[in-house]
């Protein structure tokens, strides 16, 4: 492993700790540079009012040895609706050693044609919807499958990294940079997957998630389609 | 609560992790407007290459009811030795309804006169500097004393965002943002706090951590006695 390239592809309205979860496990590996790559220089804006600054655009990123894809429902129907973030997706996965998305940014490689036939997981709302792009849903924080990792909602992403730091550094590395982001979680109800969750609190979600489902899944089979 | 305002104090080389975790739980919160606060609006580069834009200077946030600061040592260091960011963060603790901080963000309110006579935590690395501001080091994740909240190292900030989510707006809320984030943790390894790393990961990081925590110790010293 030397310099090994690390990508991350941004577009509006993204979920931000989709990214800045796994990128800050993955940035600290060693050899490796981070790359976050919009489709212009111009700041993008993520669903929490912060807004992110690529580091290169689509036509100037390198070959990447790893590319990641956010979600974000809002941001991953803009993406999967616009051919030259698919194409960019698309044409860098071909080379890369590893194609990985954590929340709903597997719909993302899902459109670009790259979990066809493969096992994947996605955001636990939304996993119906595998499917629709070819992939079989396999219930899992973290699914690999060959060099294909997808991980689960948003804060997946940080389990995630470690996870693909460890297949790409070693054991060693991983734990180390788990010690280095204090990554000992306490979180102070157990309310965090729908198998736990109690039932008020998940009817407290359903109709907006239900919204939200049936709109990516049309702009999904639009996009397979086109 | 009616339009509670969140604000998060950013500057260069801050942890992003620190600011993003919280963030991303917060601004979930029903009736409330998420400020991210620079000391000018140029991007704020942050530790992994990405750099952050702010939506407000210090010159023109409101009032904010919370106001939390992340870490990261270079940026801590940088921080904390900037008169403008001190007065910003010991303005708006006087009258925000919560003083918090991740990871070593911490000092920040410590130089600003925050910590005196309270309990907080930090990153576990940094722990032995508290008293130094005139806390005292109580071990645990996310520490309350009154109107103020510490949290450890960097993920820590997502277990703190989901408490004080619960504290504003109740558990209702809490757990709802929980289930939307699937934060359903499960790290790879068991590595995440020196109690239960292996000596040779503590071992990996010891040189690196104390040459950080010596500078930090200076800094903090030079200016405490300003």
């Amino acid at each position: 492993m030397s310099n090994f390239k690390l990508g991350f592809v941004i577009f509006p309205d993204l979920t931000q700790l989709d990214l800045t979860g796994p990128l800050q496990v993955l940035a600290r590996l060693p050899d490796s540079t981070t790359f976050i790559v919009g489709k212009s220089d111009s700041p993008v804006p993520s669903d929490c009012g912060l807004s992110l600054v690529p580091t290169h655009t689509f036509a100037n990123c390198p070959a990447l040895d790893l590319i990641c894809i956010p979600g974000g429902v809002k941001g991953v129907i803009g993406a999967i609706g616009d051919h030259e973030t698919i194409d960019f997706v698309r044409r860098q996965a071909k080379a890369a050693k590893y194609v990985t998305s954590a929340c709903t940014g597997a719909f993302v490689l899902g459109v670009a044609g790259l979990l066809k036939g493969r096992r994947a997981t996605t955001h636990w709302a939304y996993t119906e919807l595998l499917p629709l792009v070819g992939a079989t849903y396999e219930k899992a924080r973290i699914v690999q499958d060959g060099n294909l990792f997808t991980a689960g909602g948003v804060t997946a992403g940080v389990d995630f990294g470690l996870s693909i730091a460890a297949e790409i550094a070693g054991d060693t590395v991983a734990r180390t940079i788990q010690l280095g982001i204090e990554y000992d979680p306490a979180p102070p109800f157990d309310s965090g997957h729908p198998d736990r969750a109690p039932a008020t609190i998940k009817s407290a979600l359903s109709d907006r998630y239900q919204k939200a489902r049936s709109a990516l899944r049309d702009s999904i089979t639009q996009a397979v389609m086109a």
